[in-house]
């Protein structure tokens, strides 16, 4: 016989297919269960689309009278892009709902719950909590703190350089880890990179797919970025924000602008003030992909929630080349930043490790 | 039935027991089989010590009259610390010999299956050459080309950095990974260093045991190492080569031997001269542990056969914190020296990526 922990166990299987598609959204499954066998699921596919438990619901059919419904997250009660899941909910004449864990916006937590049980459905949460917030990281710590979530992401080689002595860093990891950094741009909704970082790569900063490119944040004080580099010429097509301070060139400013970049001013640029900023447009989560110096504020601001590093199989030597995270740094060793759940994947040949702050 | 094969891969199992303790003699298994059963086996254990066919001919007693021996390396027929293999081999009236290779020093290469022809033994040799030489690497490429195997071993931040900057470096790698480094320090005959670790850091580079403690070699073309350092100070008891310039003050290096130090005056110093005196020297692999312009000069001399590098999952940031190769590096990233047939281990929360150049 399945347990409730089985079946939201399932949701979360269900719910990480999204991942890349939906965000901002949160990543939900739902399973419905009738005298212990699973009769309909399903999982939010993509932005915008149906929420989970209509896929789930609708597989089901009249199965789903009075059957449990599974999900590991509280289904919603208002409109947002659709309609409320809990008047759906109501009318398929589930007897039962179990859900991992409440909706952490303080504007709806509980809401969704409340609505079901005045209409008569049994009620029933938390099971597999940790598994359903990190699962949902960026979103719950978006909703506790209104600050978007922060992946630092670098490839370096083996011998500790993102760049050769001559800044030259084409290619540092290979081609698939080079993909699966263009998929977890889809995950998130802005990528921060610093003005050098800018002038030496002229990077695309695009996502796979394409049309999920993130908003590309470039921390440019002094409004240097040329109006030449791929990220001003494709501004219209894939939001661009400049970061300047009040002491770059109104005419500079300007004609970025004109160019089709969104210019934000701000008198000190912290990351802190960023991410404050990006979290008013929406942003829930955000990927730092460098260079060196903007790493190093993230850190030092203790802005940063995870870290996705792939170390190349290669030795470049260079005691001028730029590495990960420069700044100032720690002191002492004994103070360094502590990753914790580290793991470590091969991705064809380059070494992948992640872990949190 | 089992196979030579099968039997010369248990000769490799066995011959790795003794890693550690038999440097700079070859790593050597060995194995009596009779009727398809192994009848006796044993391994070289410590340098100085029985060989490997003493022991499993021992096992074997009367039952190895009429067997075969397999061995991982071809018997020796030549007085060192103790008597010929071959002599004890025809007594033992075993009448076939299967060795995995020829022994690769050119002095006495095929002497040893010569002698043992002559007495009316059977020979086979060529089975799983690729691991024999692996196994002894060091073994191989000392007789091949005059010089030791060298293994670039460092310890670095999942950001690239030795040390912070400051220069504090206690410590990048936990307990384990440290003790994994003492241990791979017996079996080799020599570690070199750069002064610039040997100030900062006044290491003692002691092996696990303490009695395998390799040479301790000090690249300091002034001869600026301290008297008062734990090299100087300990190298009565283990000894310490301290290499210098013809630039070196002679009341400097006078001091150093004085206390114990054996000075050797280069008048340019390179890895591949250092390599030279040691390999007159007996040394038949070496240990290079930087700091990074000691790697630099390795790498660029294409002195390395593999690397050894722990990864520690910690930020400590620095642009100006040491790096682990650093001199002038590669311009192009498309120059970077691939590092082969890598492995990846977790060594108590410290990542291990060994590789080969």
């Amino acid at each position: 016989m399945k347990s409730h922990v089985d079946f939201i166990k399932r949701t979360l299987a269900l719910a990480i297919k999204g991942k890349g598609s939906v965000e901002p959204n949160p990543l939900v499954g739902a399973v419905v269960v009738r005298n212990g066998k699973i009769v309909g699921e399903g999982y939010h596919k993509f932005f915008g689309g149906p929420h989970a438990e209509v896929y789930a619901l609708r597989k089901a059919g009249r199965l789903a009278k009075g059957a449990t419904l599974y999900v590991n997250l509280e289904p919603c009660c208002h409109f947002g892009k659709t309609p409320p899941c809990t008047d759906l909910i109501i009318k398929s004449g589930v007897k039962k709902v179990v859900a991992a864990i409440k909706d952490p916006n303080p504007a709806v937590s509980g809401k969704g719950f409340s609505a079901l049980k005045k209409a008569g459905i049994k009620v029933a949460s938390g099971f597999l909590i940790n598994n359903a917030m990190k699962l949902n990281a960026p979103f719950f710590k978006f909703h506790k703190t209104g600050l978007p979530y922060v992946i630092s992401k670098w490839a370096m080689t083996l011998d500790g350089k993102i760049a050769t002595r001559t800044g030259d860093s084409k290619w540092v990891s290979g081609e698939k880890a080079r993909g699966l950094v263009k998929s977890t741009r889809s995950s998130v909704q802005a990528i921060i990179i610093g003005i050098e970082t800018a002038l030496k790569d002229d990077p695309h900063l695009l996502a796979e797919p394409v049309t999920r490119t993130p908003i590309r944040v470039v921390l440019d004080s002094s409004a240097r970025l040329p109006l030449s580099s791929y990220l001003v010429a494709s501004a219209r097509e894939f939001p661009t924000v400049v970061v300047a301070t009040t002491t770059a060139s109104k005419n500079k400013t300007r004609n970025l602008e004109r160019a089709g970049c969104k210019v934000l001013i701000l008198r000190h640029i912290t990351i802190r003030a960023i991410l404050k900023e990006l979290a008013r447009l929406g942003v829930v989560s955000v990927l730092i992909e460098g260079g060196g110096e903007v790493h190093a504020s993230a850190f030092r601001e203790e802005m940063v929630d995870e870290i996705m590093v792939f170390v190349s199989p290669k030795i470049i030597g260079g005691g001028n080349a730029k590495t990960p995270v420069e700044g100032d740094g720690v002191s002492k060793m004994a103070k360094a930043l502590k990753i914790n759940d580290f793991t470590v994947e091969n991705i064809e040949g380059d070494i992948l490790v992640r872990g949190y702050l």
